[in-house]
């Protein structure tokens, strides 16, 4: 009826779990595999490969059963073996024999590769080819054929190359996936290359498998579309071998949002997904227990932030014309980052995205800006540090309960030889508070000054205690401004709520480390008091 | 004579120090700026865009002299202001009148933006553009113009974007530079529309601007080669505002390394630059103390990782047919084939390098290189701390005199109020050396532990005390490695000797801060002790 009804479709094909599980320092269990499974049909794939059945215990056990409900589960594994038979070769088995939809299988289309890597002939391998797609659509799998080092293989010897991928498709192979294993073909070539094909192959049976090694895994991706082919293979927040597979947290929102690709192709991820994959990928990351790249297209906590003042105000005015995509449709936030160049409008945009209610002509925003400034001409980074910028505008604003009083600290280091002989290295924190007119002194032991502060001051807070419980420091970076001794020490610290899994930076700057460390740490208890206990607790006094 | 002669020149314009400052969480000092115009001019980018004179103090000093011994130092700023004559332009003069060697203005070209951004007419903003770049050429400097927001608004008006274009290069621009600021066209558009601008503008006076939000700002940058532009502009590590601008890292290899950019242009990079690339890299994240990306393209520590499968055996029989380039020409290694043999290349290079003899066939650098490797998976990182490896290789070579032997530390800081009511805190550390059977003992206050400990280890070191007094500690930096408590710390500190201006980089790794600390701060001392006792001191024992 609509336009909706002439747009071709587009098949997003995922291998986070198979080439994706190649990442240099990943290791997924069967509960890692499972829980990603779960992520990827939020996101909504068309196909997910979860892995190569008979390689390894924990992908053997991963497709014991079927794991998706939506998407097409795909087991990855070898075309037959030369010299033997389908029925004869185990591995193959395996294959026919998982619980998957489908069956993507890898084949050699560079005649190089044919000889040196397999030790065949090229006919061996074409039949190889072909007896293993048969076997898989007898089986009543859809078949795949990922034709490896593909481009390479073309220029090299591209009858061969296309006589692979032809015979996949003659077969009954429903894709026959173009892969750039070795990731340094060019969008330009891909773009010539597929052209190709595409005289012998229908656009609609042909994918493209893309990596990054030249940081262009998403252009030979989209330059392999707008030549042809109908479906993209990819991995959640660009993971896999060397420098990562195809980035789908990237190519979503471009085949979802810029008119060239949206206008022409329908694809399997609907707004609503879209609007959530700002969440999804970072709570992949989470999964792989690293920080999110700030600075990820589409979803990175940095992509719409914006630093120079005198964009700010323009922006504000019209942030279209500052925006490539309205943030909202990727689940991602304008930022607009307060900093030394910042104006009232930046301030206020900042405020407004942490709930701050001010009115604009409120005398306090002034006081604000002139305090942000100071402490940023002394060392303070406020936008990198978004929980100590939220208590300072708070404590500005007349808005923070003393929840405690920090009386004195005292940390001690000491490196000498135990009764035994050992070389050690003994560090010991006493943290004296003050809980609405009770003392409290705990002391503590840690790894080093910072560690055995952080342990006394979060020992016993009183009627707090409970509410920091989930608190953990998960990141402290340190950097000294200005260079030599005397000089100033800034301290950035991430924490984590292991309740809720929100994450908060604070700033300490002091010409002391440990001074600096400290402020960070005070900055980040307060911050998660204040969270918990939004109207909860009244404020035993307003610091203003 | 050779096709050298026949091939065009291709210009690259690095905007580190200036579209990177953008960067959330970037805060460059005076300092970091000058190391990194030295970093850009080692690499041999053709224009350093050093900053904005006027619009902060770093800047403005930045620009007091010129930076570059190569290199065209390039100043940026805004066009004249509307209603105002170039010789009444208080911004405009700050730029004709800074050090520079050219000038690159930021104009407007959307037409939507002149109007409300700028709140003037099309015809003042395209007279503005004339008359500055007239001011510079007037002012004996190279003059380029930024237009800002290009590819967007030439879609919006492709008149007024093409007349903004024009009137610079009519004026005399050396270089138009089309941008696309919001980084969200994608890369048959930038081909399209850098085709129809070379209709009216050639292509040698062309540049490129680049943004990475749709991960395409490489692909981008390409594309506009491929259409005709003879300048890219772009940032070391992809640095910049968002998601980034053009990374040079990746472009540099592309265009030196791929036939189809390397047979075709000549760019100022020479080989030897291109193998020092990974090195680069890396020492420019250890500039904004963060960790280098692994997974980066070419530079990574994991660009030609293959983790060990089915590629391994036949990777080992013929690597380039499984390497998109050779890792040695980027100056990044293979890892899968660290063989002991390859490592010990490595190993004798860096030797060399500084000046240690040592014969291939000794059986101490197996010990060496066992050693290396170790102590990198504990967390040392001996790239960035040349003057550690130096004394590892030298202690393993048992070359090190012992000029002296720690016996115990001690350091203690507290806060608290003192006798007439201020909050301070002191630092007070202790430290007992050994030296010719003579125990010292010193005891020193200083701005934090770290400092205090500096000043007591070098408050009398009995006969090396003369020969240490010219060491300062000018900068300092922290990182916790696999994050979370409990984590290890890795301390890298930068010393100078004030006599002769010389910098070396030292390394601490431990669990506690403080230690790991310590042992930078010692291995600093005992680095300059050899500086200057080479051939002087007799070893009183080598530990071996």
């Amino acid at each position: 009826m609509t336009s909706q009804a002439t747009k071709e479709r587009l098949y997003l094909f995922d291998t986070t779990l198979r080439d994706g599980a190649q990442t240099n320092g990943i290791d997924f269990s069967l509960e890692d595999k499972i829980a990603i499974c779960e992520l990827l049909e939020r996101v909504g794939v068309d196909y997910v490969e979860g892995g190569y059945p008979g390689a390894n215990p924990t992908d053997s056990a991963f497709f014991e059963k079927k794991r998706t409900k939506k998407a097409a589960f795909t087991a990855f594994g070898m075309t037959k073996r030369a010299g033997r038979s389908v029925s004869n070769d185990p591995g193959l088995r395996l294959l026919l024999d998982a619980k998957s939809d489908a069956i993507c299988y890898v084949a050699k289309s560079w005649d190089y590769h044919v000889k040196v890597a397999l030790g065949t002939t090229n006919e061996e391998n074409l039949e190889g080819i072909r007896q293993s797609v048969e076997a898989a659509v007898e089986a009543g799998k859809e078949a795949l054929v990922d034709c490896e080092h593909f481009f390479d293989g073309y220029k090299a010897n591209p009858d061969y190359a296309l006589a692979c991928a032809k015979v996949a498709y003659e077969a009954g192979a429903r894709w026959v996936v173009l892969c750039d294993t070795n990731g340094g073909t060019l969008p330009h070539e891909v773009e010539e290359i597929v052209t190709t094909v595409i005289e012998h192959i229908p656009g609609d049976r042909l994918g493209i498998h893309a990596h990054n090694d030249t940081e262009q895994a998403v252009a030979n991706s989209l330059a392999a579309v707008r030549a042809g082919v109908r479906q993209v293979q990819g991995t959640l927040n660009g993971l896999g071998e060397r420098c990562g597979n195809a980035n789908l947290t990237s190519l979503i929102p471009t085949l979802k949002l810029k008119p060239e690709y949206a206008d022409r192709f329908e694809i399997g991820i609907t707004d609503a997904a879209l609007a959530d994959l700002t969440n999804v990928s970072h709570v992949f990351d989470e999964m792989l227990n690293r920080a999110p790249d700030r600075h990820a297209p589409y979803v990175g906590a940095s992509a719409f932030a914006t630093k120079a003042g005198i964009h700010a105000s323009a922006l504000l005015k019209d942030p279209k014309t500052y925006e490539h995509v309205e943030p909202a449709t990727v689940g991602n936030k304008r930022r607009v980052l307060v900093s030394d160049q910042a104006g009232k409008s930046n301030l206020l945009a900042e405020l407004e995205r942490l709930g701050i209610a001010v009115d604009k002509g409120d005398r306090r925003l002034d006081e604000l800006l002139r305090v942000v400034k100071e402490r940023e001409s002394t060392g303070y980074a406020y936008e990198a540090a978004d929980a100590s910028f939220e208590l300072l505008a708070r404590r500005v604003l007349g808005e923070v309960p003393k929840f405690f009083d920090i009386k004195s600290f005292r940390v001690m280091v000491e490196r000498r030889f135990n009764a035994i002989g050992e070389l050690i290295t003994v560090s010991e924190a006493v943290v004296k508070v003050e809980i609405e007119d009770r003392m409290l002194m705990s002391v503590a032991e840690g790894n080093g000054p910072v560690n055995a502060l952080d342990i006394a001051l979060r020992k016993d807070l009183g009627p707090y205690q409970p509410l920091i419980e989930d608190l953990e420091l998960v990141d402290y970076k340190v950097r000294i401004l200005n260079g030599g001794t005397g000089a100033v020490t800034r301290v950035l610290i991430e924490s984590r709520d292991n309740g809720t899994g929100e994450r908060w930076f604070t700033v300490g700057v002091s010409s002391n480390i440990v001074d600096a460390s400290f402020q960070a740490l005070v900055d980040s208890v307060v911050y998660l008091l204040i969270q918990k206990t939004r109207g909860e607790v009244r404020p035993i006094a307003a610091t203003a």
